[in-house]
This record gives structure tokens, sequence and C-alpha cells, in this order.
């Protein structure tokens, strides 16, 4: 329906509409940007492209006009979220009740009310590296496909296994499966440099940066692991990680086992 | 020379003018905001607060005429950069040659290039964390005092040791001194789990992310290390880290050991 090679006025106000949540639940679409990225949706099969603006085309100033972004691109990609296949990130709109989530079968992340969208897009790329089998998302986490997250994944949005639901619920029946459930903390529990740690099949769970992981969380973890800080003055030292610094490191802990 | 509490026109023009590095230099000026900052900012001695704006007395629209970042904060603080103290984090204008930069004193790394703001600013408050001595700068890297990058640090910028000096006159020395270079890459050279590392004292050489670190630092460097990826299907994973990811997990395996 997108107009090809130069966007309509139409397609213009569609596109940039779809900075907003709102109406990429609405229509379904989203957007990725740059030549990178375009590349790799292209080449891709999860989500359907639907539309591909270059500037070679449409002159800067439509491409400025179409840009969600701080600084537009070359390139500018329309997509269309959650395809039938199973493998799919699940959009706002197929998110699966809690008691059907697939548990993890690998070694799983758990982000609890994560907000900044360059955090969850780079934990879904650091996630994407390190093979981790799927990242959870609490349903108040930044949208998976909010601009700045999908730019921030560098193409692993098109691979990383992503899914929206109840954490609380997930982690109960991890429990129940007996599937280790590992929360991180600032501090209590243990240092996870030297905690035992089950690292084939688990599921991590990372708070948000200013509450942490919630009460509720924590009461159903087998174990609470911190990374210790090693300032030679922690009174005078920085408070806390960036939760994407945070989940490298334990990520990494896990995998260097 | 700031107007109390309620900024004046000129003041307000003078702020704005702060999100350009050529009118931080200028005035030797910077802003930092948000509740926490500004009280960071207050109780630190590293650099001179000139004035302090809050919400409260200035109302909502003009704060957000004031606010340097996407969304404004209820306080916003001008601080004067490059304080006498030797300590301080060197502002452009006090940029030393690299014959005088001091060489590491511990463990120390070096920013080559890396030019996006929020991860220098990510990387200066993981060197907080993971009480790194001196983060070295290239000069091309992103301005320290930028908006961003200032925000990432989380109050870092008023306790991290940051010098902007050449790299490779640094690595030289260092050489020179038998102090370790260390340079990192996405392939080749040895996996950072398993490399003999010199904890005590080394340079620790990250690059930009679209170039990696120059073929110069390369060549000065004592070990290449890489930091191996465990997705499964090697051939259809995430490309590369962001630099501030790959950073802490550098630095871990370096605290870790």
């Amino acid at each position: 329906m997108f107009t090809p090679r130069i966007p309509s006025k139409a397609d213009i106000k569609l596109i940039r509409s779809l900075g907003q949540k709102k109406f990429r639940e609405q229509t379904g679409l989203f957007v990725v940007e740059g030549e990178k990225m375009v590349e790799e949706a292209l080449a891709q099969k999860r989500f359907p492209v639907e539309a591909v603006y270059r500037t070679a085309d449409t002159g800067e100033e439509t491409m400025g006009r179409m840009s969600l972004l701080s600084s537009p691109s070359p390139a500018l990609a329309v997509l269309r979220m959650a395809s039938a296949s199973g493998t799919a990130a699940s959009s706002g709109a197929a998110r699966p009740s809690a008691g059907s989530t697939p548990l993890p079968e690998g070694l799983c992340l758990a982000l609890d009310s994560v907000r900044d969208p360059g955090n969850v897009g780079t934990i879904l790329r650091l996630a994407d590296w390190f093979g981790i089998d799927t990242v959870y998302l609490s349903p108040d986490c930044v949208d998976i496909y909010n601009p700045k997250t999908v730019q921030a994944t560098m193409g692993s949005i098109f691979r990383q296994k992503a899914v929206i639901c109840g954490l609380t619920e997930l982690a109960r029946r991890c429990r129940e499966a007996s599937v280790p459930v590992y929360a991180t903390a600032l501090e209590g529990g243990q240092d996870i440099r030297k905690a035992p740690l089950e690292t084939g099949r688990a599921l991590i769970v990372m708070g948000s940066e200013r509450d942490g992981v919630s009460p509720e969380l924590l009461a159903l973890s087998d174990a609470r692991l911190y990374i210790p800080s090693f300032a030679a003055d922690a009174a005078d030292r920085a408070e806390s990680l960036n939760v994407a610094i945070a989940t490298a490191v334990t990520c990494y802990e896990f995998r260097r086992r």
C-alpha cells in the first residue's frame, strides 16, 4: 500500500506516526533505519518488508521528515511485526498470556520493567551474541519496536527471540519445572564470581535501573547475585551499573563457566 | 554571572548553546540535568557550580527551553569544567600533550575514536565501578562534556579520571615503561577467558564500533584479545558487541582474575 521509491504525503504521515507505540500497535508496522539495518531487513524472513526508501530517490529533506531518529540515515524500511512463524518476537498485539508462555529451554533473560529504549535494544543484541535462548520482557518494559530500541539491536531484532509476559507467573512456573531462577541485585546475595551457577538451563532476572528486581520476583528466586565493585574506595564510587552493562557481565559469567 | 533561581533570557540562550562543543570550549561551562545529578554536582569539589535551576522556581516551560536532553528534568546545573585540581578531567582547552600525559598507575582504559555520547558516558560509569585508574580518550572521541555523555555517567563524571591524548604516543610510552598494552578485537588474537593477563598495571585499548582499534595501535599492542560469541550458530548471530558492553566484559575479566 506504500508508494514505492518516493513516499506519498500519506506515507510520510504514517511513517512519522510509527514513532508512537499506539500507532505501531494499530497498524502492526515498525521502522528500521540505516543502510546496514535495511540490508539485514531485506535478507531476513521474520518480518515482511512493506516499503524501502532511500535518500537517493526521496531527497534528503523527505528522508529527514520520515526519520524517527535524531539523525536521518540514507535508507529506511517499514516492516510488519509478528509474522506467523513461531519464533517471531511477539508484538503487543500477539502477546501470549503467562500461562502459555514457553518455559526456557536454555539460558534465558527476563527484563523486569526496563524502560530505556537503548538499554533494551543493547540487551537484545548482547543476548544474541551470548547465545541466549529467549529474552522475556515484563509488559511495562519499553516496546521492542520503539525506533531507538530497534536501532540499538543492530539487527538482533531479526534473530533474537523476545517474549512479553508476566514475569511473576513465569518465575513460578520455572520453579515448578525445576528451572533455576537467578535475580541480580546491587548488593546482598552472592558474589557472582563465586556463586554456584546452573549454566545449562536457567532464567536470569534483571531489574529496572531505578528499582531493581521487584520484591515478588526476588522472593521467587533461587539465588540473588551481585557484581562486585572493584573500586579501591567503595564509599566514593559509582552507585550502580547500567542495566545493559550488568546484563552483559552476568551473561558472560554464566557463559564463561 | 547567572541570575539565581529564575534564568534571564541571556542565561537561557547561553545554556542552550552549551549543547554544542564549540560553546562549551569557549565558555568553559557544561550542563548536568536531573535531581540526582544536581545533588551530586553540589556535593563534589571538582567542578565549580555556577548556577542551579529548578522547575519549582522556573516553571516547566522555561525548564523545557533550557534542557539539552530529550526530556527535561526538574533540576539543571551549570558547571565550570577543568578545575585547578590535578585530577580533574581535562577539558578540550586544558588538553595535555601526549608527551606529558601521566602513564597508567593501575589498570587503565584507552578509547580509540569512540564517538557515541551514550557509550562514552556509560564507559566512564563502569570504569568508576571497576576501579579503573584513568580513561584515556583519543582527541576524536566524543567530548566528555556532551550533555548525553554527562548524563550517561550518572555522576561518574565527578569522580572518574579522564584524559584526552594521542593514543599512539601513549601506547609507545607504555611499552618503553614496560606497561603492557592490550587491544581488543572482534576476532584474531586470544580468547580473553584464557589469555594471560597482567591485571595490576596495564592499558586496555577499545576501538570504535565501526572500525575497531586502529592499525597503528594494534601494532603497538602486546596482545590482542577477543570476547568469544557463545551463540550456537555463529554464522547467524550478532556481528559485534556494543563498545560499552565489550569494555564491561573486558574490565570484568581483568578484575575477576
